[in-house]
């Protein structure tokens, strides 16, 4: 067995972000690719009830998938899912529409599994603004009540697609540390949903985290991406906040079509085009173009020449310790 | 028949604003208060749901009490609800809760006969900030597609309870004449629902409308003030916004009870308290105490040597023109 092999199959994968069109195929691409855990979207445009139909639709996949996957609600369900050899599924959320216009609606979601919540998804909502609004006011009143309650409760409060104004208000509000589950650096490619070092920086000093996306629209080679590519990204990003900070959030979309699209470009899914451009699926780069894909990026950062240890932290064991320390509540 | 009881019973008589707690009793002291047309509140932190429920109700009430009022659409419905004796309701909205993410429901609920839409209630929403939220980002993007389509079908655009920035924001966004339906001077009181000189005048500038409210906590007199003083407050409007761009509004909450003024005063109906001091229901100004004492008001007008031609303006010809102009839609 190589040690490339050796080591991702003896590691915690942790993923902090995936938007696939869930089904068995997904879930064998996961289980196939070695992941531990993976915080999986089920809100993005829904309100209240829409959402509630979405973990419901998860609910019945936990049954019907349990040789695959299971539900974690703490950070040693995630252990257990390790040696149990199944994917561990967070639920996630890219809005907090779910909520509409409870503060405390936040803890029926936590018991319910959802226990990573982005606060804006690309525009203004209650809670604040989005990276893709034309201006942002700052996080709001609402806004802080939300984050106090995700502190109380232990629900890490993600910032990947939030605007830059709301996200240093977040920052700063938040009791506990909170996260970039999915994003890649201005440094690279000037992007609204991009992040400046000074971003990556003030987010890792009060102990939170960013997890590098994979996502090539974001990355300056666009379809050309390969893996090696994104272990360079993942290098500036460990300069920029520190080993201990950074983690994966791929964004893999698979067997998402160009409809799904469609509806996360437009403004509530159904508004104006908020992201100019054609309307395609992006490919993933070359070596980590599946979710059974993992192991290419474990033996890229080893070719790299990075440690085992600075590796295994990266694939899952900085996102392990951070999900242990905030679901823990305040 | 006094000069002041004839031009009162052959006036257009419109009130911007009423929150009463509706009832067949305040329907009797509107019609006894020779009232053509008002706005009623049907919405102010209710969603979609909540509101079409509060619509549904008001439908009933419409069948029930037909001998005292009847719905209103349009301006000529208003000209037919004088002739015809009774008091035409124009359903409002404190909020823009009910659209919840959907901007075509502006035409929806107009449909259903909900002709003035406020922004904001107090704090942050889709659309923009309240004038109780600690800071004010301004319209966002949503809130434009909202206002743009309230322009197209032909809805009033309210300010009054909305946030400095975004008051400003809507005014020079809408194509269509905006309004403060309800709202008082920071000349008289320093106040956060009160608005500045500039504000009106900007409002008035670009065809808009103040209608000056006559709740005694937006006054310097409180519990105190009279019709007479009223009156004044009045003159200082005309004198900043112009003749031909004020009227009533009067913010009549007959009816309710501390319980309603507790859900008024709380984020949402159920958040962190907004307001400060004690709940308790203010009394209306000495003259001008229930919905049926507008006579008082049009008398107290005559008696400070207004003519006859201003008295009618006030009292309703200007809200009707405002009205006839923007109900048309663009």
């Amino acid at each position: 067995m190589s040690e490339s092999k050796e080591l991702h199959d003896h590691a915690v994968i942790i993923d902090g972000l995936v938007i696939s069109r869930w089904s068995r195929a997904v879930f064998e691409a996961m289980h196939r690719g070695g992941l531990t855990a993976v915080n999986c979207t089920c809100s993005v445009w829904e309100g209240f009830r829409g959402t509630m139909e979405n973990i419901a639709e998860w609910q019945g996949w936990f049954r019907e998938h349990d040789d695959l996957i299971t539900q974690v609600h703490s950070a040693d369900d995630i252990e257990r899912a390790k040696r149990e050899g199944r994917v561990g599924i967070v639920l996630g959320w890219q809005n907090t529409s779910a909520l509409e216009d409870r503060a405390d609606f936040v803890e029926i979601f936590a018991a319910l599994g959802v226990r990573v919540m982005q606060l804006t998804y690309n525009t203004q909502n209650l809670v604040g603004s989005g990276c893709w609004e034309s201006r942002d006011g700052g996080l709001s009143d609402f806004g802080r009540d939300v984050i106090d309650e995700m502190n109380r409760v232990g629900v890490l409060v993600d910032l990947s697609h939030v605007g830059a104004k709301t996200t240093e208000d977040a920052i700063r509000h938040s009791a506990m540390p909170v996260a970039f589950t999915h994003c890649c650096p201005i440094a690279f490619l000037d992007h609204p949903r991009n992040k400046t070092d000074d971003e990556m920086r003030l987010i890792a000093e009060r102990g939170g985290f960013v997890g590098v996306a994979t996502y090539t629209p974001f990355l300056p080679w666009h379809d050309d991406t390969t893996v090696e590519q994104c272990v360079e990204v993942f290098e500036h990003v460990i300069d920029v906040a520190g080993e201990d900070h950074v983690g994966l959030g791929t964004d893999f979309t698979e067997g998402q079509d160009v409809g799904f699209f469609e509806w996360l470009g437009r403004d509530k899914g159904i508004g104006r085009n908020l992201i100019p451009g054609v309307r395609r699926i992006p490919p993933g780069p070359k070596g980590l173009e599946t979710l059974a894909d993992y192991p290419n990026l474990t033996d890229a950062m080893l070719r790299r020449g990075w440690s085992a240890a600075r590796v295994e932290k990266i694939m899952g064991g900085n996102w392990h310790r951070l999900f242990r320390e905030v679901w823990a509540g305040t």
